[in-house]
């Protein structure tokens, strides 16, 4: 086609990575980029770091590496690109291959005929069907106007107390970014877990304990249940039918929804889970139409089901794919692994693929384990935490999926992760890839691979091992079990289950004191980090005691309180 | 076999861990650990780190993760293994399946029968065979001892000039280790570039770069002739065929040569790279004895090659599959990819795979791309650099190798690249792995995704690259090139080419000054990071101008002077 037509709808991460690609693939195509708002191509997961003041503006989000702003000029300069900001899609016409358009400050509507058509139309903040969801005091951070008008008011009111509505990836950030000792952040998650999304109950419990270090108050369980003003008629508490927040400002984080409304009145086929259902190569049900971003659903390589996972770096990879495919390329996006990763409170948390609950819905044969680590040699000054949950199917031996928390160099791990998930690794071909090994950046045997082979242990078993929380339950319960403690006197004496079940044996000493054990229940054994527990459980099973069964993870990983009667 | 005899020969990474998983494996195993030395299992990768000062004492070296020194009464109460140290395992009669050792305090000589004996000799550093190599002040940094004794010379004796032999992995992290304001450090390196059996030449020039900044000498293609003492009949100076360089200390990092002697006089197979021979499961030319870590060869997973490439993560891993071999397990240990990585002067490093110069003499159809990039964000104040380099071969796909030198997170890049690398990864395979994104910790896209997709471009003749290296080389032979930097006016202000032949057009104007392009000759687009060069190709090829060549890293990466007539 000589001269192709391209319209783009949707001037943020997909759009604008679309139009730059397809114009490097085809110098001689009509590209145009139609944008409701007024900024496009901003770096939108930035506007935390703009809220807490890492950021000396919101326009450093919207410059390029050498510091040019992203601006409609910079689009039609350098790349050609025509960009029509303010400027809604109002319809699709299919058959007369037209895009209806209508400039939002004039009024005035035009069409914008096409060859190929590409729909990158976002997501939008989910908004609480609550009374006061629109109050003075009331933000979503989903646009850069919202973080500006929201950080002016914080600024402006003085305000030292916020709600955050969901304790997801952004409200977790937003926290962060809020939290001080001045001001006081109180998160509301309607689920029993913070992350709920995207951690294991066990792994978000670290986290949970961190943020309550942290002084921030976590409300788990609690619905909002309306936007209370006060005398100003500006917000004053969130109401909830666990009690009241008082708070001045409100941010609601409770996911987004994608925008499907031009695409569904095209008559565009709409998946099953609410967004825009395209290809691997990411056309639409009409194959001249394109859509990727927040607003489409993905394949998930693991469970190999469609599922919706807005991401900016996957809308990033859409629009390269796109851009390659609409100038006559043709190139696969292969899937997603839901690899999500975030910093909050210092501290590092990351996730691929499944967690062991969504592996147990889809039908897997579950094998887990829970590994703390260092993250760098254990004598290294600067080493930090990391705890490692990883997945998989006993069965086929697939790698399924890992968590990770921890103040250490947790992402490297889940990055490690995700590229054996993404080439379709088994864990009998992962115990010994040949990682970078320093004593500054990983251990001899890295947590990575650590995890793997113990879960390659429990699946052989050659070990059994027990999950905090369902040690936790069976203690609750009032099972006779025997808490093996085998750590050093120092330890013990620092911190333990305050339990009378617990024997403490330190490890130097179990093979003499092998009689000391009972024989009439089951023996779990604990140390700090997991491996002296594994070393005991050896010892136990080589004398003959069978029932043994290792705390996943150790003390370090325990979430919880450690008075268990 | 009930109660095997299991003897293993050699103390430090591989034995001990080889000792500790077939206890794990077999409860009642007799197992037996020799070792020459005075000390067992420490960490050696750490003892840079205890001559910086960064660990209190050699000790921390021998602890476990819960501070348990692991001693022979360590591995005696909690593994129940002997340990013999001070002894050394003389002869192996295979026909007896015995070992004579001997008690080199007493001269005691004996004999150990074994069912399965180990052998985990490691390695001894390079003498080099010249004049004064064992005067006082020269030193190899192999074992504790030696790390003791330099650091302890090195403040009795207040030396302020330090020379170190070889500018590999440990030479590197002595000279950051030793070198001070108050003690300056010459590097001495036989070969033509720091790091030569690790980078290509132009990575390895960017870390040359930094050395210098750094203030230590590299003194390349320099022959060591021999070391000369001065009146107290200590070192003075070392002497090279280049002159000379005053010394007080010298330490010699020329290598480590495998310890083979106990296995050749046994029969046993040595390889042609001279390193024991092993199979997959680690067994040698007899399969009642195991060998592994620093004393055998390597299946190089990439190039298919038997390698020596000793490495402590190797040595561990050879161990967890001996441990379990030698207790009726079948293990297979797959092979390595030679990834090494390492810290020095701030600079991050590593590489993984075969580089651009061992895939071309493989005879691969090799092709490269150099990608600067930051490790995160841009606009987050915290990033850091990375410029990455990676190779694959262009007939089949795959991807044979990486390596990055930065400021930045280097290593988890390479440890992405080994995962794909040691899964068999291809590049049109890669290039949307669902990595985790966050502003802190990457870009949308990562450099190591963006990399392998400049290489799949690059493949595929979208775009054509020059090497750094190769530019300079044709600009200093004179040919009329045409070198196009696309910066800005600040940035060119501030840095450029010092050569008649640059033209200078930021990117923005290139459109409309497409008429100033010189149709006669071929055009090298220049900017920083390689991405602006990329789109101002796209530009010109697009305007029909058809021999366009990008600078490959861009200024960013370029390694040299700017002068270039």
């Amino acid at each position: 086609m000589r001269q192709p037509k391209i319209v783009i709808v949707g001037g943020v991460a997909t759009g604008p990575k679309a139009a730059a690609r397809a114009r490097r693939c085809c110098p001689d195509a009509e590209i145009t980029v139609i944008e409701r708002g007024r900024l496009i191509s901003y770096g939108s997961c930035g506007l935390p770091l703009f809220l807490s003041g890492t950021l000396g503006g919101i326009d450093e989000l919207r410059r390029t590496p050498s510091g040019v702003l992203r601006d409609e000029e910079f689009f039609k300069a350098v790349k050609n690109v025509n960009v029509l900001t303010g400027t809604e899609a109002c319809r699709i016409d299919r058959d007369k291959k037209e895009v209806e358009v209508r400039e939002l400050a004039t009024g005035r509507q035009f069409k914008l005929p096409y060859d190929r058509l590409v729909l990158a139309t976002g997501a939008e903040p989910v908004k609480l069907p609550v009374p006061g969801n629109d109050l003075p005091g009331v933000y979503n951070l989903h646009h850069p106007e919202e973080a500006i008008a929201l950080k002016a008011w914080l600024e402006e009111k003085k305000v030292d107390q916020v709600a955050i509505i969901g304790a997801g990836l952004i409200g977790l950030e937003v926290a962060d970014a809020l939290a001080s000792p001045r001001r006081k952040v109180v998160l509301i998650e309607k689920e029993d877990q913070v992350l709920p999304s995207l951690l294991d109950k066990e792994m978000a419990e670290l986290l949970l304990k961190r943020l309550r270090q942290r002084r921030v108050e976590v409300r788990l369980s609690a619905k909002v249940q309306a936007f209370q003003a006060g005398g100003g008629g500006e917000l004053e508490k969130v109401l909830t039918a666990e009690g009241e927040v008082p708070a001045r400002v409100a941010v609601v984080a409770a996911g987004v929804r994608p925008n499907v409304k031009l695409a569904e009145e095209a008559g565009l086929e709409i998946g099953r889970t609410g967004a825009i259902a395209v290809n691997a190569y990411l056309q639409t049900s009409d194959p001249e139409i394109y859509a990727g971003g927040d607003c489409v659903e993905n394949y998930h390589l693991v469970s190999g089901k469609q599922v919706y996972a807005p991401m900016a770096s996957t809308a990033n990879k859409h629009g390269r794919v796109i851009g390659t495919n609409i100038t006559g390329g043709k190139e696969k996006f292969p899937g997603v692994l839901g690899t999500t990763v975030l910093q909050a409170f210092e501290v590092n948390i990351g996730r691929t693929g499944l967690t062991e609950r969504e592996a147990r819905e889809l039908g897997y044969d579950v094998v887990t384990a829970v590994v703390p680590s260092t993250d760098a040699a254990h004598y290294h000054p600067l080493h930090g935490a990391v705890v490692l949950k990883v997945v998989a199917d006993a069965r086929s031996g697939k790698l399924l999926g890992a968590q990770a928390v921890g103040s250490g160099e947790v992402v490297k791990r889940i990055d490690v992760l995700a590229t054996a998930l993404g080439l379709g690794g088994k864990i009998d071909d992962m115990g010994y890839l040949d990682l970078g090994y320093a004593p500054v950046f990983a251990t001899p045997l890295d947590v990575s691979l650590h995890a793997v082979n113990v879960l390659r242990n429990k699946r052989d078993g050659l070990v059994k091992g027990i999950a905090a929380g369902e040690l936790r339950a069976r203690m609750a319960a009032g099972e006779a079990l025997t808490l093996l403690d085998v750590r050093s006197p120092g330890e013990f004496a620092a911190r333990r289950f305050d339990d009378p079940r617990v024997l403490h044996i330190p490890l130097g000493n179990l093979r003499q004191r092998i009689g000391e054990i009972p024989r009439d229940r089951e023996i779990v054994t604990i140390c700090e980090l997991g491996v002296r527990a594994y070393e005991a459980a050896i010892i136990l099973q080589g004398e003959g005691i069978q029932k043994v069964t290792i705390l996943d993870g150790g003390l370090e990983a325990w979430p919880f309180d450690l008075a268990i009667v």
